[in-house]
Parts: C-alpha cells; sequence; structure tokens
C-alpha cells in the first residue's frame, strides 16, 4: 500500500487530469499587448478554461515579434499558442480587390485596418471550428469598430461557439487590468505606448492624444516610419491585370512580395501618411493617422494606368461599386454575398489593366509621372486631344453637339427658362 | 455742281455707310492668340462682317493683358471689343457646387477648364443676343472639348444666331493662318509658345509636347507658377455654410477674393500640380497637366471638414451626386436641368459647413492637420472613438453586431456556404 | 382630537395622496388591440404608472373607430387618452415625397406602414415630452420592425425619457396576455382576427396565416376592400407641381383630400393589392399583404407625367434618390439629415410636374392612359418620334453616332475585339 | 467578221459582264416593308450596287413570313437574300441579362425593340463582313433611335464598310417611296398599315397615330394578341440561376422555347400592355405601346423570387446596375466593356436564384402568387416576421435600435435641432 503522501498526490493528480479533461478551450485572439494578456489570466483563473491564443499576420509582424508574442502567450499560461501567417490570403481574398476599385475611404484611408481585422476574425473562427473549441475571446473594447468585425465573423462562421468579451464586459481600465496581473505575478513592462501602432501589409495605423482632438495633427515622431530618404527617385510600377507582378523590371513570385519591396523602396521617403476622420460602425467619428507608403502608391498607380485603358463609364461604375464596397467591408460586412459579386465586376474589369507607371518618389510626397500600355485607348492611330484627325469630321462634332444637346435645348424652349 | 472726284468720293462714302448698315454682325469669342486672331481676319475680309470680340475674364486674366488684348482686337479690325469679368458670376454660379461637391474629375482635375468654358460661352451668348448679333463665332478647333461646350450652350441660348467656326472648317495649320494674316499685313511674332496655358480663377492648365504622350511628366518649367517659397508656412481657412470666406482670421468681401488670396499664399510653394488623363466629350483621351494650388487646398480642407460635420450617408450621396456633376458639367451639359436639381441638394446639405481648418503647406505638398467646428460630431459628449462611454454599453454593441450579420448569417446558413 | 382610526384614515389618504403625486407617467402608444390592452395594466398595475395612452391617425381610423378606442382606453383605466390626428402632417412630412419619387420599395410595395410608423413616433414623443411624461412604451414584439422604428425615434427626440416595452421583454403569448387581463377583471372578446390589418391614408396592410409562407397568395377575403365596382371608369387627376390637387376638375383644399377622394373612387375595383416581400430592418425576410388603390394609382400617374415633363437625367437620378429614400425610411432612419437633403432634391425637380393624367380604373387593374401638360417634353414643335423634323438633319446624327460610339470604336480597334 | 450590230451587242455584253464583275456588293437590312423595298430598287438602279437583302429573325417572324419576305426580296431583285435566325443567340447575349436585371425601362418597357434592334446590327455586320460587301445599306429614318443602334454596331464591327441610308438621306415620304417603285415596275399594296408593328420575342411594339400624342391610349384593337381567354389560369415557373427552364413540370430544351411557349399560355389573356414615353437616344421624348406578355410575367416572377433569395444589398446593387445597363443598351452602346462587366455581375448573382413562381394568369393582369426555394431567405428556421425567435432576442434589438440611430442622436443633440 502506497504512503498516504503518495496517495494523495495521486489523487490530486487524478483530479487534475480529470479537470484537465473537462476543461473547456477558449480560442482567444492574442496580440501580445495589455488587454489580450489580461484575458488569457482572466480566462484561465476566472473562468477556469484551456487557453489557446492566436495571433494572426496580416504582414505586420517580423519573425522576431512573433517569437516573443508566442513566448509571452506561454508565459501568461497559454495551453497552446499559434502564429497564422495569413498575409497571402489576407491579399488574394481582399486587398486585390481594394486595388481594382482603387478604394480609399472618403477619398483618404486604405483600409488598413478594416479590411485585416476582418481576415484576422476568419482565421480566428477556422482555428476555433478545427480545434473543437467551446468560446472563442477577443479583447476589444466597447467603443471601437473592431468588436463589431469579431461578433459578426463569428456569429456567422461559428454560430455555435460562444464568444467572450472581458474587457468590453467588465468596462476595465488600463490600471485595473495591470493590478490583476500583478496579483497573479505577471509584472511586464505594460508602460503605456504614446501612440497605439497596427500594423499590416496595408498599411499602419496610428492613435495618439491627438487623434481623440479634431484639430491636432500628430507629430513627426508618432509615425513608425520616419523620413530617412532624401533624394527623389524615379520607380516603375508592372501591373498585369490590375496586380502589381514586378518592380523595376523585377518580376515577384507574388504581388505580396511586390508590396513588400515596394513598401522598403517608397517607406523611407515618409510617404502615404495622413489623418483620417470617419464614420465607425456604431456610429460615433474616429479620427485616425495612418502611414501607408505602398499602398497608396500602387492605387495611385493603377488608377492612372486604369483612366488610359478603361472607357468612361468601366471608371465611373468602378467607383460606384468600390466607395461602396469599400465602406461596407469597413464595416465587417465582408461575409455578405454582394461583396462577391462586387469582387468579380472588378475582376472583370481588369482584364486590360496591364501595362507600366513610373511614379516619382520624393518626401512626404509622390507624383505619378507617366504610363505605358498596349491598351492605352490615347493611341496616337486617333486624333489626339487639341489636334485634328482622320477618324471623323469637325461636321461629325457639329451634329454630334447638335443631338448631344437636343433634350436641354426643348426644355428650356418649352419651359421659356431664362438663361 | 461738285467736281467729279468729289463726286465719285461721295458715292464711294455712301457705298461704305451703306455697306456698314447693311454689314452683319458676328460677335467672336477672342482670347489674343493665332486662331482667334486669324478669325477676326477672316470673318471680317472674307465673310465681310462686323467683328464684335470679346474675351470673357473668368479670374484669369490681369489689367494689364486684358488692356493688350483689347488693342490686339482693334489693331486686327475689329469695330467693337468688349471684357466682359464674369468671375463673379462663375463662382457664384459653379465653382461655389463644385466646392461644395469636393469636385475632382477622376479624382484628380478641379475642371479648371471645363467649367469656366461653359461660363464663358453663356456670356458671349448674352451677348451676342444684347448686341442683336447675326453670328456668332469660336476658334476651336475640331478635336477638342470646347467645341462641344461653345455649340451646345448657342443652341440653348441662342438658336436663332448661326455658329461659325472657321479653324475647325478649314482645318487650319498654324502656318497657313499665320500667312494668312502676312498677307493681311498682319505680323505679330505668333511663335508658338512652347507650352499652351489657360488661366482661370479656378486653376491653370497647361498643355505641351509630353501632354501628347501617355509616359512623360511635365518638366519643372512647363509650370506658369514656380516654387518661390521653402519654409512650411500654416494657414487657417474659414468656411461658412460651405463658402471660404476667411483665411487666418480676415474675412473677405467675397468668396472670389478669398480664392485669390490662398492662391497667393499657397500658389509659391508650388502646390496643386498632377496631370489628368481623362475622357473628352467625343470620346477620345486627353492628357492635360495643371497647376491649382487654392482649388486643392479648398476642396480638401473642405471636404475634411465635411466629414467632421455631416452623417456618413450625407458624404455617401454628395459623393454619388457631385461625381456625376463633375462629369456632366465636364460634357458641357451645365444647361440640363437635372444640375440644377443636385446644385440645391449640394446647398442643402451645407447648412452646418462651418467652421475653420488648419493646413500646412510646404514645397510641393500641404497636409490638412485638424478642423474646429461647433458642428464636429466628434463630440466629447459622446463616446469618443475606442474609449468607453456612456450613451450606451458594450451590451447595446452586442446586439446591435448579432442583428447588424443577422441577414448574412442566414444566408451563409440557409446556403451552407464554405467561408 | 380625532379618534385613532380617524388618524388612521387620515394617515392612509395622505399617504395615498401622496403617493398619487409621486406617480410617474407613462404615454403609451395605444391602439386597442390585446397587445397595448395589456400594457395598459400592466403598467398601471405591476408598475405603478400613471397611463396616457395615445392614438396616432395617420388617415386609417373612422371617427367611431377613434370613439370606441377611446373608451376602452378609459374602461381599462388609463388616466388620459389622447387620438392626435397627424394626417395633414404625415403628408407634408413624407407621403408628398414618397410621390415625388414613385417610391415603391423593391418596385412593389407604397411603404404604407414603414412611414407611418415614424410619424406616430414622432407624434407620439412630441406627446411625451409636452406631458413630462417619465416613461414612454409601446406594444411591439420583438420580431418586427416597428420596435426599431418607436425606439430611434424615441432615442432621437426623447433621449432623457425611459422607453418600456412590456411584449417585447417578457415574450408573451396571446393567451398569457388574455388570461392577465381577465384576472385584472378585462373580459374582452380578444378573438384572434383571422388577418391582422393596419390601415392608413398610404395604404393597408394585411397580414395572415399565407403571408408566414413564401407560396400562397392571400384569399380573396382577406382584403378589406372588397370589389364592388364591376364597370370601367376614367378619372383625370391634376397635379400641381407634383402634388394631387385635383380629381375629374375638382379641386380640394388639401392634397390629404384628394387622396382620400381618390379612394373612395379606386377601392371599389380592388385595385392596388399585392403581396410584398421585403427585408426587415433586423434582417429577416418578411412578406406582408396590401390594398392601396389611391398610392399605386397616384404613382403610377405622377410618374407617367414625370416622363413627359422631366429630362433623362432627372428621372434616373429621382430614382436612385428616391430608391434609397424609401429604403431609409423604411428602416426607420427619417431623422438621418440626408433625408431632408434628398427631400429638398426631389421638391426642386417638381417644378413643371404640372398637369392632367387620365387613367382608366377597371376591377383588379387601372391603365394610365395619357397626360396633358404644357410642359410636355413631346412637344410636336420639335421632330415627333419616327417621323422627320427641321430642328435638326440626318446628317447630324450621322455625326452625333460617329462621335457617340467614339470611344467604343477606340476599344475594340486597340485592344483587337472580337465581336 | 461579224454584221456591225452584232458587234455592238457583244460588246454592250462584255460591258455589262465587265460591269457585273465590278459591281459592288450592298448588304440591306431587309424587312419587306415600304422603306427596305424602296432601298432595293434605289440601291440596285441608282447606285448600281448588287444587293443582298438580309432579314434578321429575333423570334418575331413565322416561317411563312420569312419565306414570304424572302420571295419579295427576289421579286424587288436582289441578288441574295438572307434570312439569319438569331433568336437563340440574341436570348444568350441580351435577354438573359435582361431577366437577370429585371430590366423595364424606366420602371416599365422590357426594351422589346431596342435589345433586338442590336442584334440585328451585328448580325447583319457579321454577315456583310463574311460576304466582303462594300457597302452595308438600313432603311432608317433621321428621327428615331434605330439609325444610331446600326450606325454605332457598323462604326465598330465594320468601320471599313460605308455605310449608305437612304431614306434618311433623301428624306422621302410614303409617297414619293410609292412612285419611285411605280415607275420601276413594282405595284405592291403599300396600303399604310393603321399600326406599325415591330415583332421579337421580347415583346412587341405598337405605334400609331394615338402614340404621336401625348393624352391618347391606344384602342383594343391595336394590339395584334386579342384577348381570347377568359377563365383564370394558374401557371408554375421554373428557375435555375435565374433562366427560365421549365414551365408547369416540363423542362425545355432552351429557355428561348420555354418563354415562346408561355407567350403561348399568356399572350391571349392580353397580358403586358403598356404604353411606354421615353427618351429617344437623340435627345426628343418617344411614345410606344407593346405587348409583352412572356416578358412582363417572367420579369415579375424572377424578382419575387430574388427578393426571398438575395440579400437586401444584392437586390440593391443589382437595380442600380441593371438600370443603367437597360439603359445603355438602349441607346445602342451594348458595345461598350462596361456592358460586358455589368452582365458578369448580373450572372453572379443568380447563383442561388432557382425555384418555382407561382403565377395567375387572368383578362389584361397577372399576380405573382408566390414561390418556393430551397434557398429562400424567409426560413422558419429562423424568426418569422412579427413573431418571436430563438436566434436573437428583445435585448439584442435594443442594443442594435440604440447602435443603428447612433448617429442621428448625436447629430441632432450636437445641432441643436427642433423635430
Amino acid at each position: 500500500m502506497a504512503p498516504l503522501h503518495k496517495l494523495t498526490e495521486t489523487k490530486t493528480r487524478t483530479r487534475q487530469a480529470f479537470k484537465n479533461i473537462m476543461k473547456k478551450k477558449v480560442v482567444l485572439a492574442f496580440s501580445g499587448g495589455l488587454d489580450t494578456s489580461y484575458c488569457v489570466k482572466y480566462l484561465k483563473e476566472e473562468k477556469g478554461l484551456e487557453v489557446h491564443s492566436v495571433l494572426v499576420n496580416t504582414g505586420g509582424f517580423s519573425a522576431e515579434e512573433l517569437q516573443q508574442t508566442e513566448q509571452r502567450a506561454y508565459d501568461l499560461g497559454v495551453t497552446q499558442h499559434t502564429n497564422l501567417d495569413e498575409t497571402e490570403y489576407y491579399y488574394q481574398s481582399c486587398i486585390k480587390y481594394l486595388i481594382f476599385g482603387n478604394v480609399l475611404k472618403n477619398n483618404t484611408y486604405p483600409l488598413s485596418v478594416s479590411a485585416e481585422r476582418v481576415t484576422q476574425a476568419m482565421a480566428i473562427a477556422r482555428h476555433a471550428k478545427a480545434l473543437g473549441a467551446d468560446y472563442v475571446a477577443h479583447g476589444s473594447t466597447g467603443a471601437g469598430n473592431d468588436q463589431v468585425r469579431f461578433d459578426m465573423i463569428f456569429h456567422v462562421m461559428i454560430p455555435e461557439i460562444e464568444i467572450i468579451t472581458p474587457i468590453r464586459d467588465m468596462k476595465l481600465s488600463r490600471e485595473e487590468e495591470i493590478e490583476y496581473l500583478k496579483q497573479h505575478g505577471v509584472e511586464y513592462d505594460f508602460v503605456k505606448a504614446q501612440y497605439s501602432i497596427n500594423k499590416g501589409i496595408w498599411g499602419t495605423s496610428v492613435g495618439g492624444k491627438e487623434t481623440l482632438t479634431s484639430h491636432q495633427p500628430l507629430p513627426e515622431s508618432a509615425y513608425p516610419t520616419q523620413l530617412t530618404k532624401e533624394q527623389p527617385e524615379r520607380v516603375t510600377l508592372h501591373f498585369v491585370k490590375g496586380e502589381l507582378t514586378g518592380i523595376n523590371d523585377q518580376v515577384y513570385d507574388s504581388p505580396v512580395q511586390a508590396i513588400q519591396a515596394l513598401q522598403g523602396i517608397a517607406g523611407p521617403f515618409a510617404i502615404g501618411r495622413d489623418i483620417h476622420v470617419g464614420d465607425t460602425i456604431i456610429g460615433i467619428k474616429g479620427r485616425v493617422g495612418f502611414e501607408a507608403a505602398a499602398p497608396m502608391v500602387i492605387i495611385k498607380a493603377h488608377h492612372t494606368l486604369e483612366k488610359h485603358v478603361l472607357t468612361k463609364w468601366q471608371l465611373y461604375w468602378k467607383d460606384q461599386l468600390a466607395t461602396w464596397y469599400g465602406n461596407w467591408l469597413h464595416e465587417g460586412q465582408f461575409i455578405d454575398p454582394t461583396m462577391r459579386n462586387i469582387e468579380t465586376f472588378l475582376q472583370e474589369t481588369q482584364e486590360n489593366v496591364t501595362g507600366k507607371v513610373h511614379v516619382l518618389l520624393a518626401p512626404y510626397r509622390f507624383q505619378v509621372e507617366g504610363i505605358e500600355s498596349e491598351h492605352d485607348l490615347m493611341s496616337s492611330k486617333f486624333g489626339s486631344y487639341g489636334e485634328m484627325n482622320n477618324a471623323w469630321s469637325g461636321e461629325d462634332v457639329k451634329g454630334f453637339s447638335k443631338i448631344f444637346g437636343n433634350q436641354a435645348v426643348m426644355y428650356h424652349k418649352i419651359n421659356n427658362t431664362e438663361l
């Protein structure tokens, strides 16, 4: 017969094992920051859950950062941490169409964060499903867009898995979170960064005390990428059917690589910075700084190429659909089938969007200088603007002007309008 | 009895007088350039018309330039020359709405020339009517937008007056025009300017050999306004119901003056330059450089203010209507009553577009830094973006997310979509 | 000194009086049906509130019905009942624009209920404010559109007044409500009507067991207005600036009267019946029958008149804006300022929508036969369709065709398209 | 040596043969009516051309009519007549998308003629190309839409072939044409039909003296298909991915056959008659009667099915794009690549538009009674409209209402709006 303390030990182990078997699993969207660190401890200690943390990389994390975040997750006590690289999927399912549509929210913001959050939510949902999780958790507060994006994707993709949102539910302050973590032996240096930064392949958002006002710009120092190139530089972008496939005659395996290469070239010019104020999903106005060198250069270059190769009404309808597409994506409605219909439309318009675009990069600014394309409608085969040509005559235009203005003539005559 | 030669003289005079009485009047849109100089001579000598030249100033001519053009007109033999200043009318009837609508054609071009040509055509039509003219003439070629704009406005406003377009009809080359003028004793130095420039209050267009290609930018020297300020400068724009009423706390009698003052401040930074390629009315693509410091700064500042004070759907619908308004204006259809309906809509949206906008001007670029407005919807009375608030709870947002995504949930469940 | 029991009595009375003084007021949207009858008792007995019931008439109640509902309210124990007639306000603030915009949701439904519910909510909010109410209550369930419309209007107009929704909160069944009322001495004959009917000036909705399916039509008997006229009848509608001002040469004091008169003429033909399936605000599909003789005849007649007097693009943009206006109204967002902007646009387009429209009424159908208007653009002054004319020549049209198709010619030539 | 007169004869013959060899070919769009009969003679006699007549059937001609037209062509002296049956191509390239888009011009007219004229022009262009024709001719006048449609398609598809339009060019009256034909030995009975009829698979247009006014309806007798069925009849339409594949459980090889079968069933009810007034391409208003039983029933049935299976925004965007698609098709711009992009969009939306639609046919009217589809979003799995459900709670809707109305609340509070 075993000595008593051994017996006790065995019992304890058994109970522990039993408890482990019984423990329910939660998949947690984990960034390594204060909020999600709190969530790990809270979900484990207060809820008794087995925490499976996930970080979804959409092109904003270095290998080192991924490694550090993973380490922190295990230090905090997760059962399992997973880094999912969704950058390529993010490009194929979303960024591609933002380029096709030249999408800038309110003509300003490339939707850097909006788009990636949906991709992240989808990856987490698939992960939770694969793991057979009982719960899924995110660290969103109750005042932002992300909570809605996470919730909605989860409702569609994993309706059977309950969502837990500790920060939103308990309205915790930073101090309360830090105190709780301390009590549980976690004493990281959670000094609040002066600016909250969110980085992905389609741009970096920057929030801070100035963006909480309406009148202050972000200081130079708030931007993660500082100006380090002073001499203007020319760069040529190669597009094939609307996608960036090469830069300066170098072809890349994937547009993802081309985008990252362009970011390396253009970023040091501190290009693509701006502050956007827009409508959040929950109806309040939100202001956010961003830097997005590659996205801004790509969109403007792509748009210029399109202005040469597409017809007037192709340009018009692309704009209409893409504006709405961007807004609806922003509102977390990526899974509405209307979005797939619009993507098909946008894809179809890119058939001839192939050619080179020349761009001048300079400190804080860039200029699209020109394009070359075999589909260029500004062809010398036809009359060039401002010079006479052979495909039609002045008489033809006279007739056109008469008929084109016919209804206006009638309207004003019949109604005796004073002009 | 009078001596014979006297008799002859009298007869000649009488015949001349008779001829003068009989002479039909033509009103000619006159710029002082080669084409319209040719027109004066042609209309007078070949057509035997009494030429009444008109220059319509839309804010692009100095007093000196106006004086010189008038002198040239008389030198060429016009019966009467008139300078019409339509700048204020141009602003009130058109530019105002381009600002309300943040109109940039294809997201690039402030429609500098398109808009003013219509104003000019209307002023000429009214002038021709007042003079009781038999003909109206313009010097447009058969390959551009302007011929259609002139023709259409004339068809509506002065349908009873015949339009004469010598350059379009005879497809004359520069050389032929110069030769003809020489034969008629006119030997101005018609050296072709390297770049053709069109200047008005809403911007200056620049055309030249590079804009006839798709791939070349304009050289620095092509732009009339050169960079002369190097030190960044902050400027505050005051808007009242969407109109620019002041700058840096100075109030102007008219937005026209405020625009011109801003041009004086921002122009020397060589701001607002770009090259636009777009669809001409006659279907070909046209490429044109432009500089428009004040227009670009005003539109971006105004748009930023609107993003703070208007609701999401006001912004959306303004965009839709204003995009089409700009396109239709560009195509010379300013007189379609739909345009009046849209102007009323745009005006109505400006009720709360009142406040200050802070802008940083720097060489070749500018940055809208922030706004102040009592109508700012980014009010601290309500929850600010990213922080918790009191007007609603996390539970409210949970409910919202559930219902907001309801249809997508149903759609995917009923159709067993794989996501 | 008073005897003891008297003292006690006095105290009791004082307490009662005090309690009465203290009683909080609730304004209840009251229809006289089971749900709102339950609410009266519940609010009074369980919540101890002073109930002020309100019925907002939007043209669907007769004087007798109003009288009966008022009686029932007092029988149930309300402190005060008020009948508010909002028909004229409803027309002026809403129906007018539905006519201007020819609004039929999904090209089918005149928004009979959607529009009136918002008007009712606004009237109730103003009433609650005027009374200094502490609460406002409505009897909506948790599955329909009305709850959202009531809630949203109340949040905007009376944010300081708490909303109570007993039926939604307690998920009560009909049986439970009836049982509770019985227990409180109310034994009305709450036999469930086979069809639930909602009547207002802009149409009557009909719901019942068939509308809960997707495949069944409503039986003839479900429609409140039965076919009683067999002989076709011609009627002439007079519009002035888009508003119905007269019928068959009789002028009415208000369009409200004209609409009601037309309903009297057209209703007996059982015209304007249909079943609509549409998207509810909360994302589910809802199906509802309706009869709306006057609204359907007015909209089709008005639209035909517009097709004669408006230009192509006025018709196009009216459609775009009105479609969205109808959708947003349906979703209870009447108070979005975008709606006011669109109303201004629509009003502006009606300047020339003046004339007569001839309509043939027949059993179950009608046909717009023609119009007469001095603004008719189908003027014989100009070329009539299909016959030659004098305002332009065949040569003009040849030129037009060439230029109008210019871009397509270029596109296909440059891209060597196979057609 | 041959006698003189023989020589002469030989020479004449040789010259004739030579002339025949040299004779240039013209392909003529031939309908057998007066205008195109005139064209045959004119092109042959006055222009000395070898006339190749073509009739393009888009579903409106019987075998007998085709035979008669061919005979008349040869009688008039054509070298070759060809009947091209383009009905299937017409459906596949155009009608299909009109159904997907529920296209009714100005909410009225199924574009019966507009669409088929483009198909005919394309078939004629291909035929002219195949024959190596020197000219192509059509009998359009200078006042209608068809001239523009023919011209534009020919400019794109056969730019090297010259277009001849005798009727337009010479502004001939009926009398002049008849007189000319008489002089050339043609004495058909060209009594002007009281109504001009154009028949194709997508409907029949009817023009006559009433349609030249704005106020008169067409008389009953003007419609080719008279009422011959009095007893209401139920019919079930089967759609697969938006296409009509069967009727009453009978499956057809092609939607073309299904449409024709439905026309056979519904036509005798005199369903789908109306008068449309719309904007012609050349700016004037045109009025035309039509009967289109099958098209109207199909469009309304298809739309109802879509309202059950598509999401709110799919319905919205389909409408936007389809409205413009119909307008642009009407204006002869079928060959704009934007049209292909929109077709792709529409096709993509039809993925789930599969199911049955029950329709009641009655004299002069029909009623869509209901649908059945496995993709029906009005699923009983979720809460049905008006009844409580389990997928969400009243609390969820309360939260939704609060957040959904958030911006309006803020807007009115900040701006102190009086409501």
